[in-house]
């Protein structure tokens, strides 16, 4: 019997694993909570994983899984004797037999969009990254760098631009249009209100009560308002503007190689998806575009093109087609 | 005998207390930690209140202490009847007896820099905020929203472009220049580096195991490199474009009160405050331009001008000049 591929992909919105065959069928799925492989978080990180590969080793024997491949933020964390040691052990008590390999989340989103081994990704989410790949390993990233430093784009970076925008209105006493009063009754829980400083101060107090990454949850605000609200379009054009300048920092003019689309923002159907496409489409024309839309199914190829490198093409169009 | 005036200027790097009589001579000073007037911060405050008073009354009776004034950011919050009355049962165990007025953190810095009742107020310290004065009250302002928010061109916003400007440096692949290396020197304390993603990674995991305020512990790196490298020069001017538009959103182009500038890095000799003096002297040619060094002062003028409205102007020339 051919022996089957696990894959593993733990993001900070949730953490999924699947099994495949060689056919590229999903014997197995599992999901649970988004978690960050650092030291101070890794028993919860622990907890997501074995979550997420019980649920997915469910009907199948964890014996016949040939290979495995683990996607991350913050890879190098996963590889330090402590916390290998700990995944060992997970690994051990679920049964599971072979080895596995730790790679970037960026590595199993680029792979899930394309089988090239070189190209692009463009990923904006929650957080927001660009990478050049060659042979599947990122060997230029831009930015990445966080809500606090970077990010550019992202859904934080968009629901925050929202936010200042709100505030920028109220400070020149102006009513604010319909973004703004989309970010006032999300924020404060009311429509009406007039421009004034007790509701900027209102304002940055809700913002300051919630964790920041928490502004991303604005972002769909602005989405939202795309067409109808010049703030909402000023904001996507700049946003988009960031992750085209980002891809251009890690992609030559001439290239042709595919470009891989990423993260909640880009693989949907939404307004800067379609800015950051078509900005795409008229610096590289002849650019395969791909979306990454199952990072854990990426991992779960990359294991079983380890296992049976000959057909990897063939089961990519039959995963991910 | 004439009664003395008391001014408290409470500010997140330091809370100062001051003691002047009618002529406008220092009888006693005090100096304590910063503070921030927040519930749950009351007591910290409290306690630095408590300290500078303490000192600032240590040659007077505190019963000749005609008149108070207090200046906080969120000076809302200290009249909410649980501060309130922590800070009646403060000034009683002190011995005051007369009572206090407070006011926002900037109208004492508005004040320190002008006797003159309507004007502008354009501060960049830790935080930036603009305003328009009108009889001594801010009756517009503008930013003042944080560092999450906004805050843009202060030294925290200046402080964090440095850092992006390194990263970005370090993502093209490039060595960064002077302003660079020196954010490289402070973070990861050493001199030598390759441009490469563990030095992007050490970088971004040392901001971050600091507070993101912090980060204005940087700007005098770019102060320092001002003309001595293009990415210090050009945060610097955007920096006080981003003040100086500030100061446009609460100022009319025909106007000609004074300015007061106010903050660490607009009342000392640095490039931004230079930056900052050139585009305000090319907009309002006309405009007196004071400068807000000593904010407990302004609140004991402010005091002192309510025990003697008509010696108000003299008093201000005596104080500050």
């Amino acid at each position: 019997m051919q022996p089957l591929a696990l894959g593993l992909d733990i993001g900070g919105t949730s953490t999924r694993a699947v099994v495949i065959d060689g056919s590229g069928r999903r014997l197995g799925t599992g999901r649970a909570a988004g978690a960050n492989v650092t030291s101070h978080a890794l028993d919860t990180a622990l907890e997501a994983m074995r979550a997420a590969l019980t649920a997915a080793l469910a009907s199948v024997s964890a014996a016949s899984v040939g290979a495995a491949v683990i996607g991350t933020a913050g890879d190098h964390n996963l590889t330090r004797p402590e916390v290998a040691s700990a995944v060992d052990a997970l690994w051990a008590s679920l049964g599971l037999t072979c080895s596995y390999t730790v790679v970037a989340d960026a590595t199993v989103a680029f792979v899930a969009g394309t089988p090239a081994p070189d190209g692009t990704l463009v990923l904006s989410g929650t957080g927001a990254i660009s990478a050049r790949f060659t042979d599947r390993r990122p060997d230029q990233l831009f930015d990445g760098h966080g809500w606090l430093l970077g990010d550019l784009g992202s859904g934080f970076w968009i629901g925050r631009e929202a936010v200042r925008s709100t505030l920028a209105a109220l400070d020149r006493g102006e009513q604010p249009g319909p973004l703004g009063r989309a970010v006032v009754q999300t924020l404060l829980g009311r429509a009406s209100f007039s421009p004034s400083r007790p509701v900027v101060n209102e304002i940055v107090l809700a913002v300051h009560t919630r964790p920041p990454v928490a502004l991303s949850a604005l972002a769909p605000l602005v989405t939202a308002d795309a067409g109808a609200d010049p703030e909402a379009d000023r904001i996507l054009a700049a946003a988009a503007g960031h992750l085209l300048a980002a891809a251009a920092a890690v992609r030559s003019p001439a290239e042709a190689t595919p470009i891989v689309l990423a993260g909640s923002l880009l693989t949907g159907d939404t307004p800067l998806a379609a800015l950051v496409r078509s900005g795409l489409a008229s610096r590289w024309p002849d650019a395969p575009v791909g979306l990454a839309l199952d990072g854990a199914a990426g991992a779960a190829w990359l294991a079983a093109r380890a296992l049976n490198p000959s057909g990897a093409d063939r089961l990519h169009a039959t995963l991910f087609g």
